[in-house]
């Protein structure tokens, strides 16, 4: 099997026949950014979530109270400044507002304001001279995306692949709060070596061969690295050992790798022009590009040891197509893939334990994310953000 | 609304437009005594809760084990010198001593002293050279009281609001353990602010009024600081909100806020000639007075984290009186107020989470407290005091 | 009473009127040794509880799978060290092998090789290049035995009780893993003064009387410690408090001691010619001898709060008397003694909190344990040891 891949995109040399180091110091920016980066647009919840009351939820370390004021949400510092109590136990006393329980010091949901001390009555000399962070919000899919970064965020359209801006779809999705670090997650996302040995017993692959091993390379596509077959191999005789192989007879193999070369390719999807099915980007988006739909996996980093874990599935198509998709969803793909299939990748990212490490010929896939950080020099989350109280 | 204080023993002037700074460093005794202050008694228990089983407490941090006598309640420190067992799971093996109960060191519980060691007979050379710490313990209005300090304790009458010395009244009361610093709790029982929006869905104020703000001040009285209102408004138009009240039509307004004021006032409450409802005086004890009852709460340490949270209510009656009051605090009183109402402070307790704070008019109650620290200089608890295994 | 003990074998002078310091200062290789001793086997778990299913136990610190092949166990570092995932989560994919389930790294359960790559081919260039540490294990009277330390292992026997190595015997035995730290076990395992005070309530001793207090010294007998009593004491008036004994109406004495001098005496027991009828010897076994049985314990250290407690039971007979003592093991021995009795050490063991300490006269049997240690210089797992995810 070959690539269309440009070789001046790749990302570097073949595999090294020596292991690389067995900690994390040759990417110091990713070996830092246990929080993940500054300014960029995380997806956190579906807009159903929040309703009047308000709902805490913790972004890269940070503490924030989500808020609806009729169609909008929006978000602030779930911390009053006066003693240190959760906005997100408040009530809302007054349209546009929220309360702080203990003494009603009253904050603009726009601006994060004191706009009212209900205690201190109306000439209270605190009064707009008090402000908790606010956090821009967008409400985009049914999702609630917030922007964790200084100044003016960047349109979230600059945060979300390309193909979801312009085009109709329909989506299905998932997310949950899993433990392990981010980067545990991400790295498994990539990981071109697992899912052959992890995932051979999932129900989602029951029908379907994977490969026993393959060779890799990772290209350059845009914002994007891709990883490419260069060979892929379905079984193999392992010396000493045995026959390794995914192969059984009821089992049936699987479509090309790279999407494009499938026949009935949806039009959107064979337009990416992809040389393999999976990619990756800042700060934390998985692409996993069928024929027919495309898999996505957002890694929002919760504190050190969660990840706020954002599944979606998405299908190109409008009206019967669509509404389709939209069954096949809710009556398997949920359950089997968003459920099952990566229900072990979060058994796996709970457990895992590195640095230390000892990366093997696949992982360029994991080492090209890293390196891949590091020439973006994103602006890392510093640890000191973390909110004590969660 | 005017007050009766005295102007030069106000606490100082009239509260800063300017909100003090966020840390505690301008209180720096009070900002070390996470644990409290020695040289004081506190409650801890009600004498039936016990009995010949000895029962561990923790006060100040430290490790007590209670032991009753016949009649008499003795404090120990809760730890064998030995080999560090707690005393508290010993035997009662001898009257007038307790037992470890790994070697059967017995210790005397008069004074600590080891007056026998089982397993190494009667000439054991030990016996008399080792003993435990003990506390001074006092059995009043059936609570028992332990003092942790140095030297001989100062009476604990000392130690009690004045009008509980001499005169005669009828007590209910609660005792428990919250979450919290125990600086956490005080500063909430002498708080102006809170009560006017936390307090409003309280069941005992379902049909009373409070006020919407208030304009306060602090004056010293004897070991006390009273908080004192200036105005008191019961409903305010805040700008660009609209109305705060607290009004319903089928509330009723409630008593002056000084309690000498009202009609039919008890008399020994009356004697008091207190300018407000509320004071508090170290080590930690607010009054709450009424016409005819008095509140009291003490904030007893327990460690960093929990305070013990003592209520007593006290009616100042004899004879069918007191035996109503009795039968209404327990019919009532002890859900409405030291049930429901107090666990919202609990509550706020709790998830309270200071310094950095930003404080406003009303936390001129708070800042008057912590001078009253300050200028009294007690004798902080060292952090070290904290016994590392409860 | 006398004894046998040949004085020049005198773990030194009779306890000193002083007690000796708080700290442990004294014993500096025992102070250091809170995760206990290389270079030497331990028993950690019957050879019926591993099947073919790894299963994980922490030893010293280190994390260990232990995994069957066939009639043998094997003993591997429970690490991958491509990404650190437990390989007791890791599948059996070949024979004599275990398979990390993350990326089917196959390791050859003999030597720890890296013997299969599956998902990098048959050609993956780390083959052969990365070894996870194995552990020699013995199997021997139904137990897994592992060794924790550097080189080449000296055989089993060398840390066995010697009458262990060529007699006949049946064996009954528990264990299990208790709270604390492996010294306190120990410690209280040899400990002289406990057992009249703590074990007095025991059902096991309901219907034996146990000495109300003891003079005793410490011999040597090659790798062991023995207790020795120089006097017994069935009563004692212990001043001011009153009649100290453990006699009752139903209670009958107890033999003799040292268990050479009873009656009957199995010769193998009779053969060891013992002064005394406790003694302890590293890396921390304790012997337990009657004049028909044999009781053993092993404490073994898990991490610093936690120890494993291996008791045994052995009678030297074959045939008819050989069943009925393992009728009687299962039927009393196991409940009462294994199980209510030692429980109550369990108890003390995890309470216990030293130091500081005060130690008392019969605490030379402690203190002699301790040079014992001092004296014999072994190894000590360093405290980095422990492995951080248990």
């Amino acid at each position: 099997m070959t690539t269309r891949s440009n070789p001046a995109e790749s990302t570097g040399a073949r595999p090294e026949r020596q292991p690389p180091g067995q900690d994390w110091s040759s990417w110091p920016i990713y070996d830092s950014a246990s929080l993940g980066f500054r300014d960029h647009w995380y997806p956190v919840l579906w807009e159903e979530q929040v309703g009047r009351k308000p709902v805490p939820v913790t972004l890269l370390g940070e503490r924030i109270a989500l808020v609806r004021q009729d169609d909008r949400i929006h978000a602030l510092h779930d911390r009053c400044p006066h003693r240190g109590v959760p906005l997100s136990l408040g009530r809302r006393q007054f349209p546009g507002t929220i309360s702080c329980p203990y003494h009603g010091w009253t904050y603009d949901l726009t601006d994060g304001k004191l706009c009212g001390v209900l205690t201190d009555g109306p000439d209270s000399p605190i009064r707009g001279r008090v402000s908790v962070r606010t956090y821009p919000v967008e409400q985009r899919f049914g999702l609630i995306w917030v922007y964790v970064g200084d100044g003016e965020p960047h349109p979230l359209d600059d945060d979300l692949p390309e193909e979801l801006r312009d085009n109709t779809f329909v989506l299905g999705g998932r997310t949950e709060i899993r433990k392990g670090n981010w980067r545990f997650a991400a790295e498994n996302g990539f990981d071109e070596g697992h899912a052959k040995y992890l995932h051979n017993t999932a129900l989602w692959r029951l029908f379907k061969v994977m490969p026993a091993w393959n060779k890799t390379k990772v290209v350059n596509r845009d914002k994007w690295i891709v990883r490419v077959q260069e060979e892929v191999h379905w079984e193999a005789e392992m010396p000493g050992l045995g026959l390794w192989t995914n192969k059984r007879w009821w089992k049936r193999m699987p479509l090309p790798d790279a999407p494009g070369k499938a026949k009935n390719v949806n039009p959107v999807i064979a337009s990416l022009d992809l040389p393999g099915f999976v990619s990756i980007r800042l700060p934390g988006i998985l692409r996993v590009a069928y024929p027919n739909f495309i898999h996505y996996e957002w890694y929002v980093p919760v504190d050190e040891d969660h990840v706020r874990y954002v599944q979606l599935m998405a299908r190109f198509e409008t009206g019967l197509k669509a509404q389709a998709f939209k069954l096949k969803y809710l009556a398997a793909v949920r359950w089997l893939f968003h459920g099952q299939f990566t229900a072990q990748d979060a058994w796996m990212v709970d457990v895992m334990d590195a640095p230390p490490e000892k990366l093997y010929r696949p992982d360029l896939s994991i080492t090209a994310w890293r390196r891949l950080v590091e020439r973006s020099s994103p602006k890392v989350q510093p640890t000191e953000a973390l909110d004590n109280k969660r």
